[in-house]
């Protein structure tokens, strides 16, 4: 049976790319490896796919039995159902390390960069596979998507240099033009409801003991989601209600490089513990903060703490 | 203030020879790091380090304030105290994943290999530094002390391309001659009280929600031990009383390629749903286990899941 490769629960464009390069590396390693996903790709995904000729990986959800192989995640709550019934043979990664443990002894690769799709650059040169060049542009999306076109705290030097040695394989000249693409496909709001939007890219979180959602909107201008806010609200207070301490929705502005944050909490004192700064009845806006991974999570994580 | 590099608790040499090795690759790549350990070392590794011209290093138990990089182990158990108040920026090991969790993203080298030392050599490789000619003496003694000299079921491919390159960077020219002259340090026994013995490479896991002890003395006969065991039997039952469901001590003999285990247990009934065979009085022949990581710690995790 093939080992499966799969990224985190409401796939990103990241989690999609690098399932489906890792499953290519390991097939070519000699490991026959095939890329899954545990839910419905989001626009920007289906637009980065089709563009360079992939389709959606299959959705499965359930680990038993299977050989699995985590990219971008290591959080039991962001993985498949029942996974202490599969074993998991290798994790690549590039957040903090969550509370995935294995019985076996495995392969990690995981970087403090800005994308998994980095890491797997570095994995095929380490082990001597050419990055095909189809797969070469998906990762280069991905890495796009995850620095917000470098403009992320998150992105390193090592982001910018595989993006630039991806580009030349992947034959894209203007790397910036193709980015501007991606993201207005991705802040494209019309048509959606406001619990796809909420969801479009969300991850709950274990903080000391307490459930807590952050979902994450990336627009080309703020403006552009005026007349979604009301109906986002309801929205989060409606997931919150669902057995979590908090709810948070940042509607980052990549232009202006900084977030408004939607609030839905059980104690929004959590909120000015985590950033210094009082909320203004059920929103804030946080300057500079582009960076769910760096930049909010771990504060909440601190705030929590005490 | 320096990165520490820090090994498991009772250090081993591939623990101690890590954590020197990986303080030199990251000071030389720009990042200023030295090598403690969480205690004494033992005879094994003192031999190692006086034949490549290193001291042991300096004994740190406590992670409050510090920088951290792990080596050769990821459990909590195995750790530093107060780890949650240091912060670990890189993981470099050979094992299962373990329970460590960080708050933020880290670099991570994890293979499944038989010595964190072959993942190292492969590090020095990646990021174009040169091993140095007294660490590659060191890491190959940590390859050949926890792959038995290649006997171990744990030991790759990897491990023996690894011990080629290392010992030619070494000048050893004769790498089973000095596996011989360090597996007879370590085998030595007389002098040593039980306590020392059964604490020479031990380690407690967490199985279930219950607290074991597994031990390993690995010796080129095991009629070395026969003066031994009923003072070894005696110690694991104390250090049992100590808190823990069981302690087991595995006598591994290197040339017959088994081991002995010693038995002290409140339900000696896992002994049997581990490895199919019911114990004979307090101990038990486990044939061709010599592998603690891959032969029998994954084995009692699983009995002690029912």
């Amino acid at each position: 049976m093939a080992i499966v490769v799969v990224g985190h629960k409401n796939p990103d464009t990241d989690t999609i790319a690098s399932a489906i390069a890792v499953a290519d590396l390991w097939t070519k390693r000699g490991m026959e490896a095939k890329p899954i996903a545990q839910g419905e790709i989001a626009p920007e995904s289906a637009f980065v796919l089709e563009k360079f000729g992939f389709s959606a990986p299959e959705v499965v959800t359930d680990a038993t039995d299977k050989q699995i192989i985590l990219v971008d995640h290591t959080d039991l709550s962001q993985s498949m159902d029942n996974l202490e019934k599969g074993e998991i043979v290798a994790v690549v990664d590039h957040h903090k390390l969550g509370d995935v443990t294995t019985p076996n002894p495995l392969e990690m690769w995981v970087w403090p960069v800005g994308c998994t799709g980095t890491v797997i650059k570095a994995m095929y040169d380490f082990y001597g596979v050419e990055v095909p060049k189809n797969i070469a542009g998906i990762l280069l999306c991905a890495i796009l998507s995850d620095t917000v076109m470098f403009k992320s705290v998150t992105c390193t030097d090592a982001d910018k240099k595989a993006v630039d040695e991806l580009a030349k394989i992947a034959g894209v000249a203007d790397v910036m033009a193709l980015g501007m693409e991606m993201f207005k496909v991705k802040s494209a709001v019309d048509g959606a409801s406001a619990n796809e939007l909420v969801f479009r890219d969300y991850k709950d979180f274990d903080m000391s003991g307490n459930k807590v959602g952050i979902g994450q909107l990336e627009v080309v201008d703020l403006s552009m989601l005026d007349s979604h806010k009301e109906g986002l609200q309801a929205e989060i207070e409606k997931v919150k209600a669902d057995g979590r301490h908090s709810v948070f929705l940042l509607l980052t502005d990549i232009m202006k490089e900084g977030s408004e944050m939607l609030i839905a909490s059980d104690d929004v004192s959590v909120v000015e513990k985590a950033f210094g700064k009082a909320p203004e009845g059920k929103s804030i806006w946080l300057e500079g903060v582009m960076s769910r991974k760096k930049q909010v999570a771990p504060n909440f994580i601190k705030a929590f703490e005490g």
